[in-house]
């Protein structure tokens, strides 16, 4: 799963019919720094992420897991919220409390 | 989903058996702004696109999601027209009314 | 999908017990243009396509429908042969006729 | 499969409801000489490795065989840790002894 | 399928309970030439390749057709040794005899 920062949403009008109503985020992929990583792209969201959140999207088959998307045209999704990012000891990110 | 811009259309002498007939839609991969990310594709479109339109694309085998393309050789659909792109409260994209 | 011009053929000596026999087909990836794209791969040819024609090239487990191939261990198969690209009304690539 | 050292660990706040707690790896893949190759990803982690270990990493629906994952979003796991890597009769690479 | 060199052989320590026991060869993608594109992957073997020879891989999916890896980790597996390349009538590659 890559890291990825939640940075809006997208409305799609016409849309696949397995396609099921719900958020579209708009998500930026980035390293562990959280630095920019290629294009933004558009994930499917059951967690309810909200932006400014950091995520880990997962991408392909391994998005249709579960009864929502199951057969669902959806290739990416938000598959967690990243609390805490740790290497060799050191915080790398932590989430802040709100 | 990635973003893409629908510019023109593919048609196909000879295909598999397990192609539907259908719009093979020629789409060009781009990031938010619009600018051009990578080669243009083919994507079948169920949705009746028409070129000048922004979409989303599904690519793997996601797209055989449904009774039309369940079992055919196609590994990119147009998955969603969108309408609007928003961004940190900014509008980046808006479909224009016809 | 990608555009993929045919270059060559590709003979094994030995095989996965799950590969059929047949094409084996040298494909160079395209732009719209006919400019190379990448590398140079292998694609399976149900189609009987032939050095010179320009193809769409599909990838990943969307090559494995129908009864030939479904259970074989090909991850590149040309899908279709190209007879016209077009893009905003000017056709960019029209296949000629023998 | 690929080669990644693991670097990290990732904990995450909300998770996708097919997504098993277990250890989230922070792995960075390398080539065979061990430099860092694209950038930092998540792997979910069946095997127990520690920071410092040389692994392989499945990504794609091949890591979600076996019952403990066959119905997750997870897209990328540790399937195996390096012992050694040889090439042309030299040892590229060594598990040292602990 | 790609182009790629066998180069050398892995060998792991703790694997995923579903990956069979093989050989785990050391690939190195390449062009036609024979020249290297990106980094050396691990493959499984079920054709009992050498290193030296030239073969083919599969990636995602498809490297799980068969009995022996339908339920294990593997993305990507040695598809085929190639004996010939074949290019607008010239021989790019053949296979020495032994």
């Amino acid at each position: 799963m890559k890291f990825a920062n939640v940075i809006g949403t997208v409305v799609l009008t016409k849309t696949h019919d397995r396609l099921p109503e719900g958020s579209m985020r708009l998500v930026q992929p980035t390293d562990t720094s959280g630095k920019k990583k290629g294009i933004a792209i558009v994930a499917y969201d059951l967690l309810g992420s909200s932006p400014g959140e950091k995520v880990i999207i997962a991408q392909g088959s391994s998005c249709r897991q579960g009864p929502q998307l199951n057969t669902s045209p959806v290739d990416a999704i938000i598959a967690g919220i990243v609390d805490t990012i740790e290497q060799e000891g050191k915080i790398l990110y932590q989430k802040k409390e709100v």
